[in-house]
C-alpha cells in the first residue's frame, strides 16, 4: 500500500500582505518589486523548486472601506490589497516553471462564464494544464459597487447562479472533443467540425450558446478550488471543489471540518480522494526554537495597531475606529453582544487579559491562521500530526515574510517532508490533477 | 525639421487565418504551434527586432455560422477564428521583449469597465508601459449570444456605451495619483492615501465607484485602438483613438478617409499629430518581381472556394451556401439588388467577368486589404508613396504567412525603409505612446 501523501499549496496575493500585517515590513521582505513581473516569477521558481503542488492568488475587486468609513488605513498601513490582476500575473508565472500548478480567484458574480471559460482554456494551453480556478461569488458590496451592481444578491441566489456559472462554464470547456483539431493543410482540413458542438447552456441566471472558441485544453478544465465555509458553501465546495482551502485555529476544529466536508461529498456521489481539504498555516523558522520565537515576536510586532483595528472591524462588520485601543477586549465583546465574531477573534488570539489594541494586533499577525513557529523539525513534526490525524490533506502556506519564509520552507522543511516519505520529491506527472492524484 | 516617421504595427489573431484565407496551408506556415506559448514568443521577438510600433491582436468572441446556418465551413477550412484569449497571450509576450507595443482587442460591450480597467493597468505594469487597447462595441449576435445576451443593443447604443466605458475606465485609471505608493516600512506607509480617489462615475449604462485596485501604470493609461469606418464610430474614433486601423483598398480611399478623419479631430479639440491613422497592407515578397508573383499566386491558390463563400456570406450579410460557385458574378449582384456591400467585394476583387467563386476565392485572399507584391525595394516604394501622399501615418501588416512574412518583411523591406530615413532604426522611448509620438 503506497503512503497517503501530503499537498502544499501556496497562498499569494498581489499586494503586501496576505494574512499576516506586519510581513510586508520585515527588512527582508521584497516590497520595492511589487509591481514588477520579476517578484512574481521568482517566487513560482522558488515553489515549483520545492515540489508545491501549486500555488494560487486570492484576490479582492477593490479596496476595503469598513473602518472609519475609509480605505486611508487599509492603505496606509498595508491591508490585504490586491492590486494586480491575477490573471495577467500568472500566464508570466507559467513560463518560468514546468510542473507547479497556477491558481487565481475568479468571480461568478461579477464575471461572464464565457469570458471565465475562455481565459482559464487558454491559460490551461499557455500552462500546458496547469490551472486551477478558485471560485468565488464575492460577497461584498464594496465590490459589487464597483462593477456596478446597486446591490449584491443574497447568499443563496449568488450560490445558485455560481452553481449555474459553473455547469455553463463545463458545457462551454466540453465543447470541443479531443482532437478535434486536425491541421491537415493538404485538404483544407483546420478542424473536424463534427467534434465541436454547440453548448447551448440556459439556466435561470445564465445563458451560453457556444462553441467555446478555444480547442479542448490539456486538463480539459481547469482543477476547482473553493473556500465556502457557510452550510451553502460546503456544499458548493463538496460538488465541485477539487481542493478545499478552510482557515481554523484548533486541529479539533479542523478534524471537524475535515470529517463534515467528506461525508458532504458522498452525498454527492463522489469520493473522498478527489479533492483535498487544505487548512491555511503561517510558519516562522529558525534553527532552535527560542530563535524561531524571537523571529515570530520581531515579525508580530511589525503589525500596526491600526491595521489590526481596521481587520477586525472588517471582520466582525463594526466598525471599531471610535473605540480606544486600550480598551480592554472582554469590555468591547460585553458591548457588542452576543456575536459569534467576536469567538471569532478570542479562538484566533487567545485574548484574555488583552486590551483591544492588543487583540487586534494579533489577529491581524494571522487573520485567524495558525501560526507554527519552530525549527523546522518542529514544523515538520506538527504538519505530519495534523496530516496523519486526518485534520487535513495538506496546508495552504501563507507568507509570513515575502519570499523569505517559502523559501526557507522549502530549503529546510520540505527536504524533512520528503525524508518522512509523506510528500513527494519530484513531480510525477506533469499537469496539476495529476499533482493532486498523487 | 524632422522627418515624419512612418508607424508599423503588426496584425495577429490567435487562429490560423488573419485576412488572408490561405495563409495557414502554407507549407512554411507553423499551424502545428497553435496552442504554444512559443508561436507567440517568437512572433513577438521578430516583430520587436523589426522596430515595430507595436503587435496586437484582433478578437472575435465566437465562431462565425453565418454561411449554411453552420460553423463547420469556418471551422473545417480555416476561417478567422479567435481561438484563445489574448489577454493571456500578452503578459507572456510582454517578457519576452522589452520595447514593443502590446495591444489587445476588448469589447466594451461585453467586459465590464472595472475588469477591463484593471486588466490593462496590470498588463501596463507587467510590460512597464506598452499596452495598447483596440476598444470594439461588437456588433455580432453571435457574441451576444455566447455572453447570455437576447440581443445586441443599436449601434448608437453600443457606442454612447463604449464612450461611458472609456470614460469609467479614464476615471479609474486616474484614481491613483502618481507618487502614491510609499513603501516605508519603518514608519509603516505603504500608500499615501491623499494621493487616491474615488472615481465615482455614474453614466446612463455604467456605474463604478473605485478605487481601483492598480496603481497608476507606466502609461498612465493604455494607447486607445480603434477601427470603426461607420460615421458614428469615425467620432468614436477621433474622440478618443491614438492609433486607428483602416481597411481600405484604393489610395484615393485612403486619403479620403484620412482627411476626414483629422478633420473630425480637430473638431474634437485635438491636434491631429497625436493619432496615427494606418491602413492594413498584406505584403508578399521575392527576390525579383517575377519570384513574387509567382509566390503570390501560390498562396492565393490555397483559399479553399468554400472559405471564399462563407467569407462573402459573412461580409454581405447574406448566406450564399446554397449558390453555385460557377455563376458568373455580376448575376449574383443583379439579384441582389443595390447592396453596397457587393460594391464593396469588386472593390476588393476586381471582379470583372468572375464567377462567384472566383470572386470569393479572391475576396478571401485578404478581406479587402490591399495586397502588395513585389521586391523589397517596390514594396517600400509603394509604402513610402502611401506615406508621402497622405494616405496614412504608416501601416498595420498583416500576414500572407506566419511568421514567414513578417520575418522577411522585418529582414528586407524595414532596413528599406530606415535607410530612407522615414522608419526607426532603434525605439527612443521605452513606452509605446513614446513611439507613436517619435
Amino acid at each position: 500500500m503506497t503512503q497517503r501523501k501530503m499537498h502544499l499549496v501556496a497562498f499569494l496575493m498581489t499586494g503586501p500582505t496576505c494574512h499576516h500585517h506586519g510581513a510586508w515590513r520585515h527588512p527582508e521582505t521584497d516590497i520595492d518589486g511589487i509591481l514588477t513581473p520579476e517578484r512574481y516569477e521568482h517566487i513560482a521558481r522558488v515553489l515549483e523548486a520545492g515540489c508545491f503542488d501549486a500555488l494560487f492568488f486570492a484576490d479582492i475587486l477593490g479596496i476595503y472601506d469598513t473602518y472609519a468609513n475609509s480605505y486611508d488605513t487599509m492603505l496606509e498601513r498595508g491591508g490585504q490589497l490586491c492590486l494586480l490582476d491575477p490573471s495577467v500575473i500568472l500566464p508570466i508565472m507559467a513560463r518560468v516553471t514546468e510542473r507547479i500548478g497556477l491558481g487565481l480567484t475568479y468571480s461568478t458574480t461579477f464575471y461572464n462564464p464565457y469570458q471565465i471559460a475562455r481565459m482559464l482554456g487558454t491559460l490551461d494551453h499557455m500552462s500546458r494544464g496547469r490551472v486551477a480556478w478558485n471560485v468565488v461569488a464575492s460577497h461584498s458590496s464594496l465590490e459589487a459597487k464597483n462593477f456596478g451592481l446597486a446591490e449584491m444578491p443574497s447568499r443563496a441566489e449568488r450560490y445558485d447562479r455560481a452553481d449555474e456559472v459553473l455547469e455553463a462554464c463545463g458545457a462551454l470547456w466540453d465543447s470541443w472533443e479531443d482532437g478535434a483539431l486536425v491541421l491537415d493543410k493538404k485538404n483544407a482540413r483546420f478542424v473536424d467540425p463534427s467534434k465541436v458542438h454547440y453548448a447551448n447552456y440556459e439556466g435561470r441566471w445564465i445563458k451560453t450558446r457556444g462553441p467555446l472558441t478555444v480547442p479542448r485544453s490539456p486538463q480539459g478544465r481547469p482543477v476547482i478550488m473553493q473556500a465556502g465555509s457557510s452550510d451553502r458553501g460546503r456544499d458548493f465546495g463538496a460538488r465541485w471543489g477539487e481542493i478545499i482551502f478552510t482557515l481554523q485555529h484548533q486541529k479539533s476544529d479542523m478534524q471537524a471540518f475535515y470529517s463534515d466536508f467528506k461525508g458532504r461529498m458522498a452525498r454527492f456521489g463522489r469520493a473522498p480522494e478527489s479533492c483535498v481539504v487544505l487548512p491555511s498555516i503561517d510558519v516562522v523558522l529558525g534553527e532552535t526554537e527560542s530563535i524561531a520565537r524571537e523571529r515570530a515576536h520581531y515579525v508580530n510586532e511589525l503589525v500596526h495597531t491600526q491595521i489590526g483595528m481596521a481587520c477586525v472591524s472588517g471582520q466582525i462588520g463594526v466598525d471599531l475606529s471610535s473605540h480606544d485601543p486600550d480598551m480592554p477586549l472582554q469590555d468591547v465583546a460585553t458591548e457588542l453582544g452576543s456575536r459569534g465574531s467576536v469567538d471569532v477573534i478570542l479562538q484566533g488570539t487567545e485574548a484574555e487579559g488583552l486590551t483591544l489594541g492588543q487583540a487586534a494586533r494579533r489577529f491581524a499577525t494571522s487573520e485567524l491562521c495558525p501560526q507554527l513557529v519552530g525549527t523546522p523539525e518542529m514544523v515538520a513534526d506538527r504538519l505530519c500530526d495534523l496530516f496523519q490525524d486526518h485534520a487535513c490533506d495538506g496546508f495552504i502556506l501563507t507568507p509570513t515574510t515575502f519570499p523569505g519564509m517559502y523559501e526557507e520552507f522549502c530549503r529546510s522543511v520540505v527536504p524533512i517532508l520528503q525524508e518522512r516519505g509523506v510528500f513527494r520529491k519530484t513531480y510525477a506527472g506533469s499537469t496539476l490533477r495529476d499533482h493532486l492524484q498523487d
